[in-house]
């Protein structure tokens, strides 16, 4: 028998074990080749990719070695005896292959997927498999099944009855953190709304990590159901509510991969509400040269798609286009874009007006799901409640229940200013390549790091005024974003020639 | 900077780097999200895929580890000092991603993933999503552009012009070691067949196992080519001549995946001939139920795949479907396959008598590509040499000048009879149960381990009488494969009931 050892590898998504070429029990080239194997001891037993260790100080010959998600998933202490085998394909790359050679597949298949998926009984190369021929074409039932299939695996949230309604925005917009405006607005009026949001992962701010600069978000699932009961609302990270779990393994390789299939998507964020037991959400569609969606199109599409899956699985939904054409508000980063929000909140004359005018929109749209609201009110209603200061009245105690931010990040104090290179008017500001910028600087791990528009779309400006100030917290990463933006500073200014 | 460290760890044909997640110089978390990384040092580069490590028993925060193969292809020294950086994707994986959405792709586009692949550039997943996005649909000159793009990357051998002979089988029958029994034939009637063979990846024993039984096979392309032009022949391993070695990347994953489609079977095959610098080509394509041509039908559409790549690349093929419906010899594993061609080539009336005919009737096939002889004398005249004891002679000869073997396995001494369980004829031989069960008892790195059939189809058995044998060296092995074949022994009987 072998003898177990956690190895202080992370391996991300995918379960590793590591045998030493060496071992006096298996022969380390028997199972190299199929590359998974299966472990089993003390009457459980998980599936892992398989790598070979030569080197002895790494662990001993006579040792099975474990990644951390491995090690965590088998659930064993160090030293704990266990055998291995070749591992078996998982009973459900059958469909996999179905799908390959083009079938269309049933619910129970899209069952059978996200099981093996949350069970890490998938390879990144079988996930990558499932992908691309998914990619290839999905059907839109398919799509319904693979969402419900993903709602179904992990945990839901229980809210007792009644309306609970979400507002959700597909991304690709830096500085769009109307989440942070529309959940204070909503609660205010006495909706539930117990906002679950994730931290960045390619972009240089998510709402979890914005909402950190003034509260605590990392709170469980127990915490946050008393602080809705309170509040009728929260603005925390989803981390803690084991959502739809099976979207967080695929994403791990859909992310590599750059896809980003409208069918993924829709099933990825319908799945997450399902299991947060949302009944009437607003989604924030954006539009733009730069953003995820590029055309009408793509749009019209993606929208039939949402509305579709939506109906079928009785999510009472609405959709809202809105302009992608350049960041909202003035800060990318999570320190930036939270002054954004809260000078909207405050009433501040300087708060970035299409910020605060995106959150009325969805914010009245999440209204007008109130029976008892006139039809037509939603917008005027959120207006009411944000010019009242009910609205940051609201966030201030949500702030409270939440506790303070163990965060304490200042705004970077390294500066950089890119300037006009000529007199004209700003007429492309490249999404892409500011949240490229931002991220370079160091958001969102930094919190201060980011970048501060002032200037947007349709403003005059003259030869070396500046367009945007980078604010870091470390060298290294400032002169990387100073020169990443002197290579293409992401704005188009026509003049007069 | 980071300071380079080789850590013994073996990811197969993945390139994988290390970085602590307390790295004082480069936050891991920033780098985790798109999991390749680009490495930069003395003038070198290489992409890798990341891990993050915990333990800095490990390596220290301050180094970078790097797998055996990123090492070896990063080709730097311990302790040199490096800097890393998000890796983009690599450029051809445009073309991945066009054949996702269902492109014909030109054959440049070949050439670049062929170069990118070789380089190391794609990730596991990356490969997954060429080798499933291919599997859906590849035309007919797409897969002529693979072939030649993948024999175009990596050396080749040159023979200085003239007829130079080969013969290939595309495997999946047991015991089906012919290649042994034509290159001695087909070399000593004087025609150049400079045969190179792998080593078994999943099956019990490749050419290569079962020649270093008898023979060092681990032969440099330059002693290659003195035995070459001394004998006219050889049989040694592949691996120095570095053949198409963008195969063996997409075999890395085909293999777990268990994509086995014609396309991407004629592409390995016929690069890696076209690589040897082979003119004229016998392939055997056994047709069985339990081999990997199931039907008349799939063995057609193979075959006109491999004649029209064939013809297009300008190599003269003959193919010649056999049958495949049980194990070929009597012996599975290297110690036994070698003593059937040794008993075959010594003319022992023991020999078995349908690897004997199946290696006649494919010398036959290969030296009727001999302009001097007369049509349809080809097979008549490989028995002529068989027969003389020509073939055993020049057998010794190449034994000979390739040097004693290094491997001095016996035939396994641990032995288990699997016997009939009823009166009756045999029917059927499954070969999968039947290499499965070799490769458990130690196959192929146990030489002497494997299976001695001593009843094959057609052959009449009384109940307990023996239907083969087990042999293995270790104990372990040799519970497994006896456990294995107490499951299933792989035969079925029919009897007077």
């Amino acid at each position: 028998m072998l003898r177990l050892k956690k190895l202080g590898i992370d391996t991300c998504h995918e379960t590793v074990a590591f045998l030493a070429r060496r071992c006096p029990l298996y022969r380390a080239q028997e199972f190299v080749a199929l590359a998974r194997i299966e472990i089993m001891g003390g009457g459980r037993r998980i599936v892992a990719t398989l790598n070979i260790v030569d080197d002895e100080s790494i662990m001993a010959s006579d040792e099975l070695g474990l990644s951390l998600l491995a090690h965590r998933q088998l659930g064993l202490a160090d030293g704990t005896e266990v055998e291995i085998a070749q591992a078996a394909a998982p009973v459900s790359l059958e469909h996999v292959r179905a799908k390959i050679d083009g079938a269309v597949l049933p619910p129970e298949a899209y069952r059978a997927i996200a099981q093996d998926l949350v069970a890490h009984r998938y390879s990144k190369m079988e996930i990558a498999a499932f992908l691309i021929a998914s990619a290839r074409f999905t059907t839109a039932p398919e799509v319904l099944s693979l969402t419900r299939a993903m709602a179904s695996v992990g945990s839901r949230l229980s809210w007792n009855g009644g309306m609970i309604v979400d507002k959700h925005c597909i991304g690709g917009v830096p500085g769009n953190r109307t989440s942070m405006i529309v959940v204070p607005i909503v609660a205010a009026h006495g909706l539930k709304i117990p906002k679950t949001s994730s931290r960045a992962i390619t972009s240089p701010a998510g709402t979890a990590d914005t909402m950190e600069v003034l509260a605590r978000v990392d709170v469980g699932t127990d915490e946050m159901h008393e602080i809705v009961a309170e509040e009728n609302g929260c603005l925390v990270w989803g981390g803690h509510a084991n959502l739809s779990p099976a979207d967080d393994v695929l994403i791990s390789v859909e992310r590599p991969l750059s896809i980003d299939t409208p069918e993924q998507m829709v099933a990825s964020i319908l799945s997450k509400k399902l299991a947060a037991g949302s009944t009437h959400l607003v989604l924030d569609l954006p539009v733009g040269p730069t953003s995820k969606l590029r055309s009408r199109e793509s749009f019209v599409r993606l929208r039939k798609l949402f509305e579709y899956i939506s109906d079928e699985v009785g999510l009472e939904t609405i959709i809202v286009g809105t302009d992608g054409s350049q960041p909202v508000g003035c800060g990318i980063g999570p320190w930036l874009e939270a002054r954004d929000v809260l000078q909207v909140l405050e009433g501040d004359p300087a708060a970035p007006r299409d910020l605060r005018d995106r959150a009325l929109l969805l914010a009245g749209h999440v209204l007008e799901f109130d029976p008892a609201l006139r039809g037509g009110r939603g917008i005027a209603r959120a207006r009411e409640l944000l010019e009242s200061g009910a609205a940051l009245a609201k966030m201030r105690r949500l702030i409270a229940a939440q506790g303070p931010s163990p965060a304490a990040d200042e705004l970077g104090v390294l500066r950089h200013d890119v300037v006009a290179a000529r007199d004209g008017v700003v007429t492309v500001i490249d999404c892409l390549r500011l949240a490229r910028i931002a991220r370079l600087a160091g958001a969102p791990i930094d919190k201060g790091a980011g970048v501060d528009l002032f200037k947007k779309i349709g403003d005059p400006v003259a030869k070396d005024e500046p367009l945007y100030r980078i604010h870091a917290a470390f060298d290294a990463d400032f002169r990387f974003a100073a020169k990443f933006a002197a290579d293409g500073d992401g704005y188009a200014i026509s003049g007069v020639s």
